[in-house]
């Protein structure tokens, strides 16, 4: 960490600040240039990001030097880490698509769409069964009754269930169902949340936050590891910003970013990013020219008919056509899908 | 809610949403102009909120009339909601302050920073016993034996003890100490918490998302009304932009703007907004310029030892001269403080 | 439009709304509903951008049916506009990449540049002559000088000649070396400059602004069309986000969604959106899977070493290998490159 | 400059570093720490600025300690700046006020629009006689003809012409009639116009950009100043956020940020800001409690008659009204108006 002092600091402003890292236990590492005085604190700066330093007398900017987030980075391990989810292995050469319905709506349809997944090679069925929804008036999702019927699919047809969890209460009730928990955008930062599923014996999808940066994303992911679960899933799905074409703006650049700077597999989630079902085939085919290692992608039988986000979701059929499209795209990249 | 049609629609399309309306129970008014088709949904839009007409054929878009909150709306409550606190009324013509630590840290500091805010004439004091933090490795809070700390200096002092709840699972016990609940702008969205807070008797500050629209703000809001505890104070504290000169970028426009939207007094945070002392005082007057109802201000007796936002912090004596600068600018505007 | 009543107007100012739309030579047509009364205004509603009707008495809102833009829209014309340079098309199905420095430094190394272009394919050689600085005291350009060399180069090796017009006063001048004029992301609306390119006989490269919306985009396009020159290349090239990682977030979505609103060809320039050369590769190829008729991108031989940019500046062993990957991208979406 | 060595550098990479500070005359300043080697580059950092330092090979990053711009800075001019327009100290105790219309309209409604600012002391009439608009159809201003009007308004009442430059082309002309020249938000950046106002002999106010953060704000004033003209009136007017309910957001944190970091006066426009007048009045007191020096406030006769901007336009009871609410909170900050 390097601290920089206000060129009208006195001598003893310096001094109380090489007392304070003494104090704790690191060295001070004085440099004194034309306009400026900066200390360099020598040792594990992370006992640092506790410490106001900023409030010391004398001090004009403090600049760290080292990543805040440890267990999640390449430097702490340089390979990619490869999740198996019951045989099947995220983060690999194989690229996998999570899809199905934002909701689950019934039995009946969540079997329909099921089927329909089932040609593309697909291994994982989506589906919500508890639903953060902006309104209070808005369908929430069917709970336990939704995550049987996600059960019974898999039964019949061996798909995988990704779902989310959004209260700590839910945690053991949705571990029995889902093969693979997911953290919602907007609880990237309900630590607590994050802590709860650290202590699972899951893989656990994390989405970016709204408004999150990358770094406050992989400290998200720290909290996971953290308490000892290092089976987490990076997923990219968009971020706000002032275009209002689209419901945010899909930040593909944060696929080879978080690949450089994490050895966790990194997933896109196209539909949620721009919610309007146009511009899903281009967005995917994107993430894959990009280097994304998934994909979670909303199909619908009848998307007019949805609970939740049907203009988002893409009919069996473009679905299809979809896949085979990537297919070439992966290929071209050293991929499979 | 107005439906817009694709130039190429064809008239089963049009016959086809003219049904969907009609089997909502509304009435479909249609407008044929030079070079569009537009359909009125005539009856309350909300229940067309669910529905996804943009995934019909032949619908270009579709544009809400009506907002999608109610019970926190103008239009439903005219008169302005004054809240009553043991005696203290947020909302009337008394801006209220909110002073305190980030964290509560230990008894002794507690104390320390609430002898120092009396003189003022502060009713509120804040602090943290359980603290959302970006790292895992960060101080997270003392839980309930911070809670006891601030119960502790209530019964000396007589100030109102105003913490944050961060899980549901922690709602009893927060409310057994705390007199207004707060929810932090990172769990604006954690729907489950609005539920849970919706149900208590304690009146809840509620901070705006740090990418949150008026509208979600509102909505949120909205989520704990709707449970019956209507007694919700809703606080402006920053939103995230491009700007790094600042932590976040204070809305100001939000104060105004939400006191013509809603009936529930609007506070603001200038500390958390800027997160740095030096602009604090600067905001605090314009927020009370702008019509805020009440302030949540960071005070520390000694910032450069704080355990969590230490450089936001004004010390007690800049406190003191910053509340009567804000007494002369409360007066200006027809308050008082 | 459709004018939106608020719930308490009186029948006076429904009527003088009226007299107006019709005084403007349009036709009201009038739905109550049960909560609103709507108003639409039949006719071409582009007479009423310029009119502020929510500035009449009893008016809530306004909301815009039609798009602000005509000439490059997809509805006025279908087809796709290809845009030939002497003999190259761009917007057909073959991907043009722009190459070349930031800035021109020198002739030699502007010449070596060239060369190493020349083994992968590319037509079009970039370099500014006139450099839009944040500071004023970075280097600006060689000017005329610059150009010179532009033309020289072309001369030897055929590479058609892009670079930059910052001044309209510089139009002749630059119009006699250039064989595409680009028109920078700080100037997209500098509405002059604009007006001063859609008269004149080359095309132009018109980036998207920092901040600008996908609408004010293509405003900015409609200037040049509307002036008479239609061969406009539209060039998304990152906006500004909360996000510091990158230098600015590279929009990929723009790309389909522009190419589904207007018929002018789509670039992307992932150099300076992203602005480190490591992320440059992926970004690239995730614009040509989404579907970008072009491509801008910074090579330099030294980067180490360059006046303007070189952080995001690949070298020409870099550049070949990107382009031997691009080829097997666009292979796979049907393109060639 | 701080220069922050990857964990895998090898000594070549280092050695290349100090020999390539050496050559630019500065010396380094090597500081080995446990996780990173860092280099200080001692002497005037701002010859680095142009040397893309992080592409040499083992560099992770790059941090600068001091601060890009330096004739605007605190730093270099403690004293705030006063600017004298014929009499009128702008910077000083005293805010004024710029009112009038957007645009220009007619000799008529100017005169109308005068003579209503007259009761309330304002000195400066501000309208616009070349208007950058977003559509090439929308009324572009009446030139020559509406400086003449504002000219003969000026002769007949005192009030000091404040109007806007677009085109450099142009300047020779404005500077005849203006006494303040504008430099509106879309051409912040436009260095070509910065350094034409530069070298002319009135004030300029200059508008922050959309999207620009304070740093690059600072550094557009800079190119002013460095071309000689010191009187440089800063005006923040709204940054471009995710929020749609008002038109920007008006980033009041951006004037004591401004009063601490230059010495130049700060006004502030709260009319273009939130583009509605309903908060015009609460956010013109704001900008005020926080410290600006100036306010520009758009005022029309018949706001729904307007040819730009009707939609935030004050009618001259509201602004007389509004002004007295001012008088007394600049009165509570120590201020008059």
């Amino acid at each position: 960490m390097i601290i920089v002092l206000k060129p009208d600091h006195d001598e003893e402003d310096l001094h109380r600040i090489i007392r304070r890292l003494e104090d704790l236990g690191l060295r001070a590492h004085i440099s004194k240039g034309e306009h400026r005085t900066i200390v360099g604190a020598i040792g594990d700066e992370r006992v640092l990001r506790e410490v106001p330093i900023e409030s010391l007398p004398g001090v004009e900017s403090v600049l760290p030097i080292l990543k805040p987030y440890k267990l999640v980075s390449r430097e702490f391990k340089r390979e990619n880490t490869v999740i198996n989810v019951n045989g099947r292995q995220i983060g690999g050469e194989h690229i996998h698509v999570f899809a199905g319905p934002c909701a689950v709506e019934s039995r009946e349809v969540l079997e329909e769409i099921a089927e329909s997944l089932l040609p593309s090679g697909v291994c994982f069925l989506r589906g919500g069964a508890f639903k953060p929804r902006t309104s209070p008036y808005s369908f929430q999702g069917w709970g336990e009754k939704a995550l049987k019927f996600l059960a019974g699919v898999r039964d019949r047809t061996g798909l995988q269930v990704v779902t989310e969890l959004m209260d700590p209460r839910d945690t053991v009730l949705v571990c029995k169902y889902a093969d693979v928990v997911q953290i919602g955008t907007r609880n990237m930062q309900n630590f607590r949340l994050l802590t709860e599923v650290g202590n699972i014996d899951k893989p656990v999808i994390l989405k970016r936050g709204l408004c999150s940066t990358i770094k406050e994303f992989l400290m998200s992911a720290e909290y996971i590891l953290a308490q000892g679960n290092e089976r987490v899933i990076l997923c990219e799905r968009g971020i706000r910003t002032f275009e209002t074409e689209t419901r945010n703006t899909l930040d593909i650049s944060a696929v080879p970013l978080l690949k450089q700077l994490t050895h966790l597999p990194v997933i896109v989630d196209p539909s949620h990013a721009v919610g309007r079902v146009d511009l899903v085939p281009a967005m995917t085919k994107a993430a894959i020219a990009a280097g994304a290692d998934g994909l979670l992608i909303e199909v619908h039988v009848r998307p007019e008919e949805a609970l939740s986000d049907g203009p988002q979701s893409l009919r069996p059929s473009a679905f299809t056509k979809l896949m085979e499209e990537c297919r070439l795209v992966a290929k071209a990249v050293g991929r499979s899908i």
